[in-house]
């Protein structure tokens, strides 16, 4: 089915009434020339006070999925399972569905493309990456994969927030946490978020709609920032950088494309050093137009309620991603390359030498010890001493190599 | 006629072989991958060397338009007036055209968009703003004009290359512009660039776009940096600032339009002065998402090509703008509100200060005179002497005011 009176009013089924839920409900209220209406909304929790009328709540999904006059579903839900059961039901019944669910979305991306494909149905989710920031249909429409170098981004809003109270505020790591769920901008369980599972969903859906790479979460090499010291965060700055927490989707030179999200050391002067508290950013890079910077709200209500706004919008012109980019000559990820990283540790005894092609430099004193050097990515997928408390791994500004000169190797790492 | 084909070639006709026609023909013969080639180019000299087989090249613009097998006609001359008649009979046939000619859009967007209406044929032009910037698009799609309360931005590599010139690397005016010349730029006749024309041109696309306003450049106000003297970048320097070209559409209370381009001081480490050398950026607020920013490069052969390219590929689904915001409870142009000024001139009797509804400071010199104070914005449309030489006017940070107190003039003013 596609949405046959484009001028006409949208009849919304809502899916979860959360922060975003309830933004978006509001926003349609305010704004009757928006012409769309919620008309049902189907929760979890009957029993929790609603700030809307008591007649529009459900908990019966099938009250949404079987109404006929219903010709949108938005699914605003957190639980991932249920999530994909009622998108994918409303897709098979032909109702376009505007999602903002992106861990449900990445870890069911490949059943999601076919599930629109075979039903002809749209499927949008500019709300799962970035939040405000037009990012998904932009990377679809506008940049050609066989020029897009490189995407560099900052795309979780939580630990950014975090970051930036712990450098610009001094905050300690526990305390940024907090400030950051009472502004919103952390959930209650924050784990998704602090261990970087966030950015990784987030970064599935960039590679799709940059390169046409369907990856799942799990297969990239992705942490957050748990293990970042506060002593991390104190030489980065005396060193003229920030950490900040960076999903990379990186063109080799074979054509291939490098997929990861870590903290990173980033020059204090660069665009994405200046992308602060809940802001995300993003750098795109093409051999064309060199590096364009697209930057805004990553977290919040209004913020992500205005891209599901804009998916609604996109709807009444019947707009559907069309994967342009893996139907034509799709890239592949590249699993060989090189890390440049500092790791730092309580003691050099939890960091394994061996494992690292070059060491550059380490540096021991009482408060933390710290090891820089170069280690290719097969060595960290395949290991876990680098995600233990304690341990913290940052990247250098400049990420990634192909190639280690073996030869030099000892000499110049004095081992 | 729409483009059939979608997963076939394009056949191009091509007017003009400048640096921007040159950039693209050299990127499609690169990338055969992209499906797109160069079938015949029209230009006005024949006697130019050319860098691209002369079998290509006609002067004889029947020779493009005439030809059943060019399905895509490229419009990248400076000459206006040829320019509209081209596209004007390109789209009368049918065939769809790409443009970057933003002079010759925004002197006949109201015929333009009548002939798209008329003859149902696509006509893009995303590289006459901002070049590499996705803006036109983003703005038709993603914003409505309900929320959309503002936006700011460098829209001219030209003056921006300058006025950073001058202000980070201490060159002189002349020395700069020199310099933007042979870096490619700036054109070898600057005036449009220089007087503010081509930003005024840009801001008609932009005002179109994201509220729905067609206006003609020479109903807005505008200026360009001619009267910008070293000394009032000096001045900007001390108070923390960077004078930067700024074009603004700022929704005003009542709902309508502010539409402005004049030099501005802009705090230092606002996003806007971090916009350097030949780049644009793009402020954009809502009042869902609050602040976005977008950022590219603004000028050069490459980086507009690449947004011709990007609209060559939306012409392969058909894409045509809807401006949706003009059918759609399209916003006006307010010309009713007060700016925040300050005048610089080499002496206070070139400021008429009796056309300031508050004057807040003068500073007299033997090098220049400054006045900062409000005025009602008709008193400059009507008016010269602040585009005469010698004289700058250059808004302060927070530019527009809806209304001045007036019973506290006098007082206030110490007149």
């Amino acid at each position: 089915m596609s949405i046959q009176n484009t001028k006409g009013n949208l009849t919304i089924g809502l899916f979860g009434f959360g922060i975003v839920g309830e933004s978006l409900f509001n926003v349609l209220n305010e704004k009757p020339t928006f012409g769309a209406r919620v008309k049902r909304i189907c929760i979890k929790d009957a029993e929790k006070p609603r700030s809307a009328p008591s007649s529009l709540f459900t908990t019966d999904p099938d009250e949404l999925l079987n109404d006929k006059e219903i010709d949108v579903i938005v699914e605003l839900i957190s639980d991932s399972e249920a999530a994909y059961r009622f998108v994918s039901t409303a897709l098979h019944r032909g109702k376009p569905v505007v999602s903002a669910s992106k861990k449900m979305i990445a870890e069911n991306l490949d059943a999601l493309i076919a599930l629109q494909k075979q039903t002809g149905t749209s499927f949008l989710y500019e709300a799962g990456c970035c939040a405000s920031i037009p990012v998904l249909r932009n990377l679809e429409e506008y940049y050609d994969n066989d020029l897009l170098q490189r995407l560099s981004g900052v795309v979780n809003g939580s630990t950014n927030y975090i970051l930036t109270r712990q450098a610009k505020d001094g905050y300690k790591f526990e305390q940024a946490l907090s400030d950051a769920q009472e502004a919103g901008f952390a959930e209650a369980d924050p784990s998704l978020d602090l261990e970087g599972v966030d950015a990784a969903n987030k970064l599935v859906l960039l590679l799709v709609h940059a390169y046409g790479i369907v990856a799942h979460p799990a297969q990239l090499l992705y942490s957050g920032i748990t293990g970042i010291h506060d002593a991390d965060i104190k030489l980065a700055r005396e060193k003229g950088y920030e950490v900040k927490l960076i999903a990379h989707a990186l063109k080799t030179g074979g054509g291939d494309v490098a997929a990861f999200v870590l903290p990173q050391f980033v020059e204090r002067q660069s665009r994405l050093a200046g992308v602060a508290y809940e802001y995300n950013g993003l750098e795109i890079e093409s051999s064309l137009a060199d590096v364009q910077f697209l930057c805004g709200k990553g977290a919040g209500g209004y913020p992500t309620a205005s891209a599901v706004l804009s998916d609604l919008s996109a709807l009444r012109y019947n707009y559907r991603y069309e994967y342009k980019k893996l139907t034509n000559a799709p890239s592949r990820l590249c699993d060989d390359y090189y890390l440049h990283v500092c790791v730092g540790a309580r003691s050099l005894l939890h960091i394994p030498q061996e494992h690292f092609e070059q060491v550059e430099e380490w540096v021991s004193s009482e408060r933390r010890c710290y090891l820089s050097g170069t280690i290719h990515v097969n060595k960290l997928l395949g290991t876990d001493w680098w995600r233990k408390p304690g341990v913290s791994l940052i990247l250098y500004p400049d990420p990634i190599s192909h190639e280690v000169v073996t030869s030099d190797l000892h000499e110049y790492a004095g081992i």
